[in-house]
């Protein structure tokens, strides 16, 4: 039978019922003859009220202590985990990320995986065991424990799958798989039974926060096929992989992004090498900046807008204004009353007229578009946030419902 | 300067302002010039908390994912004070078991120390680094995280001080010191500058909770230096070591021990080797007997009663009556309201009418003497429970009192 990797989310995992729960899946996949790897979070809220706890006793603590200190959350999970999978009769081990072989640069808190040795979780496959791997975790060179940053036990499972040859890396979520729209919001929103790999980044940087790009673009570097589905029933979800064919659908989302913010930069001069000086002051800065629009020039001045995400704004205009004498600008016009609202799909790439379809769809539903910007599996328009659920819900009528 | 052990239990750093207050001894220790390692415990109710979660889970799970997950307490607490220590501007690093080079056997939940590879730790201290290192954990030979059963932390602290060959290993309490009695019972207890090892071994067993008898062995053998003192005051506590000299006392203290039950095997056939016999079907079941006392022979028959432990009193019934007939005894009495009053020293063994002194404050004080049992170092009777203030408080009076 095949090597399957299984990754199940610190909600999954938030308590003893969730954990009970869990192990029936795993347990169920196992008497079916699979070989198991299980990729845990830390339970539930673990993580945060280990950050308070922190906080309490040093605002700015080293990021090698604070490793040390959250790292402990992933190893508890596993160990429960096991103990779960014990009861229920099964061999099994729970392995921390130093002992499943986990090696990591030394950036702590944000450590890049190097290397895996695998030689103990082969062994303990040979032996007929689960093995139970806390996430989000490895050790450096010198024997410090490092963790992964965000999305990080996604990429313990995805490399895990890679090195071990797995056939198959499946992501538990609250959701059973990847949808056109955000179920919540759009009733009609239908479940993709397989996307690509791009796709999935682009939506996944569109706010569908089922899986991290980071993961995925590894996955899709050492050619993992991912799994996305429900813990809370037992049916196929959304599989993420190089080429879907099923499908013939020009578009396979539609998405909303409203951790996003917009900043004009008015009366610049109309020079060479303006949007250059602007841009360099904000990467200096190290934000980052997503669409970007540029007027023309107009009386020996332009304008230049885009976005950065929310949480950069302060941090942009701060950065701008300290430059406002070398890069001459009249002032910033600032909003964080927007949303980015994204159409995806691979299809896109080989068919004409999606975009006038998009616009079309928001000029029924009297949306007004501040700015576009659009990729070769993408298009994007920033609109007013309180326009954006409606955006949505009209643009996916049009690619989705009035199909018939 | 010299290199100097500090452990502090789950108490002194079970909440923010604890680690904080307990960084504060460390920094002035540190600014004296002293090379630092300090051993910690879980916090507070951290071990506790852990163990209930995992019996919801699984009432048996195995010692090894046990360890997996105890072991997180200690990496927390560890983690928790370097970050206190960075908040002081102290240099500083905390260490698991593992990194700090403590190797085990793998009996997980009760591992013992096979080896300290002290490489890491001496790199750091050569840094002037503080280096706070987990209690309780090691790793074994194939990597698993072990733990080091009851009283564990203060063992890492002791073999630490042994290889690193510090000139002191000193275990903060909550109480200031070793006195000559419990001072929450004796309003006269004195504390003492110094006791040996033997001693305090002897007091340890007898329920002066301050030191683990193995702790104590291991220091015996290892010749490092103790002291126990308080985190809450700074004052010089009660330094354990080989030998003593400045108190000439003949005892150094005087304890009970509620924990204690007797039995009496009555009507015994008055035949060589019964007793073995007996003791045979005790120690077959694991229980440990404490003091033994066995009547003359008369009519053919004789008793032999003892003491074990209260909580191994029903075990021990049990075993016996499954060997009632082999054994022959007409009935077993059983009496749980009893304590164990010993007085402890080293002095004892070249002083006479110890023993006489003992026997006559417990007469003045009309408590009846159910069982006596001497070492060389110690002198143990067995009394009511309800006497057993009264007793400690007489004998107390006169070794420590009367004197002046």
């Amino acid at each position: 039978m095949s090597l399957i990797v299984k990754k199940f989310g610190g909600s999954s995992v938030s308590d003893a019922s969730g954990i009970i729960r869990v192990a029936g899946i795993i347990a169920d996949d196992y008497s079916e003859g699979h070989d198991l790897v299980v990729v845990l979070s830390a339970q539930g809220d673990t993580t945060d009220d280990l950050i308070e706890k922190a906080a309490e006793i040093n605002p700015f603590p080293s990021r090698r202590e604070m490793d040390m200190l959250l790292s402990t959350g992933e190893q508890a999970s596993a160990a429960l985990m096991a103990m779960a999978l014990e009861r229920l009769g099964l061999p099994v081990v729970s392995l921390s990320g130093r002992q499943a072989g986990i090696r990591t640069s030394a950036e702590y808190g944000s450590a890049r995986i190097e290397k895996i040795d695998c030689e103990r979780i082969r062994g303990e496959l040979d032996k007929r065991r689960i093995v139970v791997v806390a996430g989000f975790q490895g050790t450096a060179r010198n024997g410090d424990i490092t963790t992964l940053g965000r999305g990080g036990s996604d990429t313990t499972a995805v490399a895990l799958a890679a090195v071990l040859r797995a056939s198959l890396c499946q992501k538990y979520t609250d959701e059973d798989g990847i949808y056109t729209a955000d179920p919540r919001k759009v009733p009609g929103a239908r479940r993709l039974s397989e996307i690509t790999y791009d796709e999935m980044m682009e939506l996944a940087s569109l706010g569908a926060q089922v899986l991290h790009n980071r993961s995925v673009q590894m996955a899709k570097r050492c050619g993992v096929e991912l799994e996305v589905l429900t813990s809370f029933e037992r049916k196929p979800g959304t599989i993420v992989k190089e080429v879907t064919s099923v499908e013939k659908i020009k578009i396979s989302g539609v998405a909303k992004d409203t951790n996003t913010a917009r900043i004009a930069v008015m009366g610049l001069r109309d020079e060479p090498g303006i949007a250059f000086r602007v841009f360099r002051v904000l990467s200096d800065a190290r934000i980052v900046v997503d669409i970007i629009l540029q007027s023309i020039g107009r009386g020996g001045t332009k304008d230049i807008s885009f976005t950065v995400a929310r949480s950069d704004l302060d941090a942009a205009v701060a950065s701008l204004e300290t430059q406002r004498g070398a890069l001459g600008f009249s002032e910033l016009d600032v909003s964080a009353d927007v949303a980015k609202v994204s159409i995806v799909g691979a299809g896109m790439m080989s068919a004409s007229g999606i975009a006038t379809m998009m616009f079309e769809a928001l000029c029924d539903a009297k949306v007004n578009i501040n700015m576009i910007s659009t990729s070769e599996i993408k298009i994007s328009v920033l609109v007013d946030e309180r326009d954006a659920d409606r955006a949505v819900a009209a643009i996916h009528r049009k690619f989705f419902e009035d199909e018939g």
